[in-house]
């Protein structure tokens, strides 16, 4: 069986599309209103709201409501897993390149005359 | 508009399942046929190629086929655009942190008797 890890899962999903990224790029920034995020898409609300939905289901951003004003935050400790996720996969492939590189350097020793 | 990046969205997308990770770690370990592939996985074939041929869609396998059998390889360098997305995000919050950091230094030092 495959490990599961829906965190995971939820995490890499939500950042397979431009929208859900360029928001994250913002919030990068700091802190913004939905509305000074939606401004910049050419989107319905609804289905921008949808994005923050999913971006927040995948614990990525917070939201926070005052008064009628809901605003968002990155939550960059969230980015954690995908990450500990690719430099586990950059160290096994990396073990293997070094590997190779020590076998084609001790074959290039045996052959010097 | 958000910047489009097919690359990146296919990349993302190919990581949010398990099952093509799982592939990936055994790839990262080196080449090997679909059937050494599939024998670990409780599925039936055609949902397994499927998977497979979303990885190779996203560039981060490449597959060969050689008589009867066919071959795997990961491609490591297809990660660099995810990775490189997430490096420069990390930069943007980092600067946010360390220009905080600094703001919060000067507040207490202005308050030092």
């Amino acid at each position: 069986m495959a490990k599961l890890d829906p965190a995971l899962d939820m995490a890499f999903a939500a950042l397979s599309d431009p929208t859900r990224r360029r928001i994250l790029e913002r919030l990068a920034r700091g802190p913004a209103t939905v509305s000074e995020l939606h401004a910049v898409h050419d989107m319905s609300l609804p289905s921008f709201t949808a994005h923050l939905k999913k971006l927040e289901s995948a614990g990525l951003i917070t939201s926070k409501k005052e008064g009628r004003v809901r605003s968002c935050a990155l939550s960059p400790e969230a980015f954690a897993p995908v990450q500990d996720w690719l430099a586990e996969q950059r160290a096994l492939w990396q073990g293997r390149l070094d590997r190779f590189d020590a076998y084609v350097t001790q074959i290039s020793e045996e052959r010097k005359p």
